[in-house]
């Protein structure tokens, strides 16, 4: 039984922000023509939050344009259209972690890519 | 018994709107600066929904500044921070809603400001 | 150009409800052992709001199934997964609407089924 | 320059979790007779998602009584309300976390409350 260290606390904030930016984005309305800004957006409110030291959003632009209404010309951010590449500095230790979708699982997997110490 | 209207369409479509963007949005973190990214994306993503004309969304920036929590410096987007002024355009009919945080009802509050006939 | 009627509030009231329901939920970790506590838990948080006179949600439970993930047993739940009837009581005027999976526009729309005055 | 540990993971994931349904839920309609069911919904979509063992949700019925609406009797989900335990655990870890209101601070922290290895 043991208590949190420098990092873990690291890799736990870094799993905070990215089921956060998930379900928070996830099932916004958006088109080819707004993949950059919503990008952008997703990108500034994660840095607002603690411990972030950087932070990449990709959307997929070949699933939205596929996914696209053929009427009304749209769709909804699905998690599997998302990639997110996270950079947590807590103290002295960076989490590098990422969002990707993982296409044999089908699944918008979230995983740890390495820690680093930076002493 | 009756069916709808080109005028009871419009204004379904704007409150479809209002409540949408709403329970999207209200929650993600903001600061001040980053009230004017986050007004712009919200506008984005009505404007690809069917029937939107215009939209415009302003986000109360004293609001904002008072709530940012002191360590931490953010918050998050709630409800009351919300002005929204929205047209629907439905074939011949503009309806002209309104999302404005009601001080008195401590209620953020849509309405239907009027209802235009454009043939 | 003309104010807002009793029949264009209670209509205006059906479309903030089914928006605001769709966006709030649509994300949500789902299952075929959850659907039933899910669609309960919405319909409770349909009927606080203003005007609903009654509501019954409906999910797709062969498309859950069919969307369950292979290793983790469970889906997220989507907007085509839904089925609305809302009723909306304004003073004296009841809108019947409805949100539904369209299969052919490959879009889950949302109607007006007919508006009764009950005076 | 390290890779992720079997207890990296069980905090990364717990964070996932807490971060997720923050963000999937806060916005919610609720009043004090429908916490009880929103609580035990929470905990369902929780207990779905990978590496979950348990999890418990208290919504505080003070804020949401303080809070409901004079004149429309509810109001919503916000992230202070809500009191969180879980525990994740991968393979042989077991992390326990939790989402606690932080009344000094005023922000809903979350925190590893400890780490255990169950060989």
């Amino acid at each position: 039984m043991e208590e949190a260290t420098e990092r873990d606390i690291a890799v736990f904030e870094a799993g905070i922000k990215l089921g956060g930016l998930y379900h928070q984005f996830v099932g916004a309305p958006i088109s080819v023509d707004t993949i950059d800004g919503l990008s952008r957006i997703i990108e500034q409110c994660v840095m607002l939050q603690p411990y972030v030291r950087s932070v990449g959003v990709t959307i997929d632009s070949e699933m939205v344009e596929k996914k696209h209404n053929r009427k009304f010309d749209y769709c909804e951010l699905e998690g599997r259209m998302l990639h997110v590449s996270l950079q947590i500095l807590y103290k002295n230790t960076i989490a590098h972690c990422e969002l990707v979708y993982d296409e044999e699982l089908d699944y918008p997997l979230m995983s740890i890519k390495k820690i680093e110490s930076i002493k």
